[in-house]
């Protein structure tokens, strides 16, 4: 098979590129990744050449792209079935499709004041209205299958609607936003993942920093 | 296999119910409509009990919900995989997820501005920024998938990415805001698509009427 490339954004602050990154590395799926840094004040240019949308993260395979998150992580799922990116059973599948699409769709309060920042030491920000009401649905969310599957993660192992949230379990760890020992227990869950710290740890690598991302 | 049950609201406005409904439809999976209106000042509490958002579309299959226009789809897919609610090569479901989550998430300026209402006769208002770039974007979408496909729809017969652009062809239409002829003669054919005209009729015979939708 041909190999696959996964272009990405700063690891520090992609939280879109991180998603179908964690995904594809926790699942074991083969892929090369190419890192092009939001690093200009208007944008990278480099993002039209390689994504229809001008964005990050789109996957190359052969001549085909594929662009957002969600669609990577059904394209992988789809040439390595034998990966389990998504859960086994089919309703547990319908679940996680669910809440992958609420996250793709929504939550945009938390996203908006709160930017992922893979470096950043904990500290609280004054919240806009709506953080607080994202925060209390997506911890609902997490409880709820955690104590459907016994956890560690949203329905049992590793799976792609863990991936699909994983950057913002670095949003409530960074900004304190919780304090639900259900909660920090699947965070602390997702942030011993392999994968985790792998992608953390090209975050703390690099040296670009985006105003706007600081928060 | 027990009966399936598609929460939806209001045909006249609801956007993301108009998704799956159209897609099921127009696939032949077969499933009992239930439509509650948005006809409280607050919402319709109805809402909570049948969906864990409190919102709609929502999918219940005996005991289980499932819920997001695309997670709806995907499950249908899986059901029913001899329905062919995706396109039948791989590439091109991949493509066509890749627009149906790039819909999902985003053209926030259209949507806002532009709100779905089948009854509207059409009319120009004036569009705040960002309208237009949604409008080019999509437009190069459907020019591109048609071209290559060779219509009438995204990727030849009509599958899960024209329903989740079926709103939008609403938007272009009552907003008038495209000129361009193949992308007249892609929302043409999906006006004239059976299961769009069974959806309109249903919203012509309502009689709630949104004030914030009526832009």
């Amino acid at each position: 098979m041909e190999e696959l490339t996964l272009y990405i954004g700063n690891k520090n602050y992609s939280s879109w590129s991180f998603r179908p990154w964690i995904a594809l590395t926790a699942a074991g799926v083969p892929f090369r990744e190419h890192l092009i840094p939001f690093d200009f004040p208007a944008g990278n240019p480099l993002f039209r050449d390689i994504s229809p949308t001008g964005r990050v993260p789109v996957l190359h395979h052969g001549p085909l792209r594929i662009w957002e998150s969600l669609a990577i992580i059904e394209y992988a799922a789809e040439l390595f079935p034998d990966r389990a990116l998504w859960p086994a059973r089919r309703d547990d599948r319908a679940v996680a499709r669910s809440i992958s699409a609420e996250m793709l769709s929504g939550f945009r309060a938390l996203r908006g004041a709160c930017p992922m920042n893979i470096r950043r030491e904990k500290r609280r920000i004054s919240l806009p209205d709506g953080v607080m009401e994202d925060v209390e649905r997506i911890s609902a969310i997490w409880k709820e299958c955690c104590e459907k599957s016994g956890g560690p993660y949203l329905f049992g192992p590793f799976s792609a609607a863990d991936a699909m949230f994983a950057p913002v379990v670095n949003r409530f760890d960074v900004y304190d936003l919780v304090r639900d020992a259900e909660v920090l227990a699947y965070m602390e869950a997702v942030k011993s993942h392999p994968a985790w710290i792998r992608w953390c740890e090209g975050a703390l690598e690099e040296t670009w920093i985006v105003p706007e991302d600081e928060a």
